[in-house]
């Protein structure tokens, strides 16, 4: 039977994961620690750089960025260079957001700074940041016209500075005791939705499209970043644990500030008092999840991860993406949103 | 009387900084703690985020970048942006560097990671590499040519990923025992040189110089900046405390793999058994100078200083520089080699 993702992201995924390997040359530096670093934390080889077979992600951002570029009518081909450029940007946050949160695995597998040390690891993301403005400068090499390119530096340098705004305000979070739903909205906007947006404004970007189209695009792309990552906080809490993969009880217990948890300490006195105690234990965890059901926190999370699933919805049908890859795209958010359409 | 390079640098230097400023928002985000570390680091503002007259630094790849630019006979105006953008990769790169090396002051001001730790350091540094790329991609706005534009920008990120080679090479010299002279220079190349040739070479890029001048100019910045760096590590043992000012005995203490040391190290049985001791003392300094000096460590790097210094010369003489960007930065170039011509 034609499953439209299914034959795209075959054809897609891989056609990326070649332009990444040849970016950070994993064939001419198989051997070369610098570069196994980098190539390591791409789940391209293990830590003693010999080669793997396992995935080093879902490749998310760049499968929506060659799929947006197709659903506006561009030829795909042509944005591979950026769609690399994007999840190499993507890898190299996380392996900064492992060192500041001292997190010792990533994706089932130990973290770069705790293989190398975090000075080492310091200075790997940094030279991927630099190879991820690399791939992006390939684009000309694909017949994309110079001032499109130039677009798409800077938009990719707006988005890098999103990407650190989002991150420093998290890391303030945890010191502060007056995070606002609004400070939250747009923490997240910076540090997942920024890069979901560039991702399928730049496929639109490259395509041609005009700006009242790829701003639908960018739309879509932040307000499924903005959907993903609030039913993200939601199973971070009441989720299976047998199917996200994580304790619920992790998120309380380190005493993330999601959206869930902001909106009860806005509403409960006793949820305030608890959240400040620094032990944890069972019962603890037991009791912030009865505060959190009692002051209708879940509803609260759960209209917000409706608002901005529906508005993406909307931005993308208003642009009626194409073809194969326009069906694809539609199946690929039902599946990031776990709603079928 | 007049002094081309006085007289230039009054012109040139302020014109970087309103550029840098611009980029960096200043005026806009002046009480933002984000955008605030940044300011503190480029010197402009106190750790309370007030305003600072001091200079935060001597801004030397700036300015000869629009020297060159000027000498090769292009309007310097249009290369501010490449010049704010190659200050603001070097200010980055000291950010982090200053965590890697666990450094609490930097041009006598205690250093970002100090004053706000380390996880938020990693973030400012973040955040200047992306604004410096936004300030290349200004090029584009000043008149020069999109296909000059992304070529400054891929020469940004090869720089980029040969400074974050020598910061690597740097690291490992600290754990290896067996570092060459051969290895000691490429590692200089990348950490110190490469900044400063693609400081020289992109003036010459923007002003429209075909690659047998800008070659010519690239190849002096590297030389300039090798014969900097080991006169630089020639000081950090024999040079004059109160010139210099620091210990001339820290680089001894800290066990630096400098020029002259490695040399002595090849030569020396004793010396390097000296320098795998744990212990440091006054009478450790002395002994290990004495043991530099009976190898010959010093004309070694000397000999090395000068091969660089008349290379980097033979480099500007082959393209005549002129005007008096030229006469300029004849000037400047003594004035960082220590040399009358």
């Amino acid at each position: 039977m034609f499953d439209a993702l299914k034959d795209l992201s075959t054809e897609m995924i891989p056609a990326v994961e070649a332009e990444m390997r040849d970016v950070l040359k994993l064939k001419e530096k198989s051997d070369d620690q610098f570069y196994g670093m980098m190539h390591y934390h791409m789940g391209w080889v293990d830590e003693d750089l010999l080669p793997l077979e396992i995935n080093g992600g879902k490749r998310i951002r760049p499968f929506l960025c060659l799929l947006a570029c197709a659903a506006a009518g561009g030829d795909w081909i042509q944005a591979i260079p950026a769609a690399a450029s994007i999840e190499i940007i993507h890898n190299f946050s996380l392996v900064h957001d492992d060192i500041q949160d001292a997190s010792p695995t990533r994706r089932g597998r130990v973290t770069v700074w705790k293989l190398w040390g975090a000075n080492q690891a310091i200075n790997a993301g940094d030279a991927m940041f630099a190879l991820a403005h690399t791939a992006m400068e390939r684009l000309s090499t694909r017949g994309v016209m110079d001032s499109i390119t130039i677009l798409a530096l800077r938009m990719l340098d707006d988005a890098c500075l999103a990407l650190t705004m989002g991150q420093y305000s998290d890391m303030q979070f945890e010191v502060r005791d007056d995070v606002s739903v609004d400070d939250y909205l747009s923490m997240i906007g910076g540090k997942t939705a920024a890069l979901l947006s560039l991702s399928t404004e730049l496929g639109a970007v490259v395509s041609g499209s005009e700006p009242e189209i790829s701003d639908h695009y960018a739309a879509f792309g932040r307000d499924l970043g903005l959907a993903f990552q609030i039913r993200d906080d939601i199973l971070g809490i009441w989720g299976d644990e047998t199917i996200i993969g994580k304790s619920a009880a992790t998120d309380i217990e380190t005493r993330k500030k999601s959206l869930p948890v902001l909106y009860g300490l806005s509403k409960d006195e006793e949820l305030r008092r608890l959240y400040r105690e620094p032990e944890t234990n069972d019962e603890f965890v037991d009791r912030v999840v009865e505060h959190l059901d009692s002051t209708g926190s879940r509803e609260f999370a759960e209209n917000y991860e409706k608002k901005y699933a529906d508005s993406a919805l909307a931005h993308l049908e208003a642009v009626s993406p194409h073809g194969d890859a326009g069906v694809a795209l539609l199946q690929m958010t039902g599946r990031l949103l776990n709603r079928k359409f």
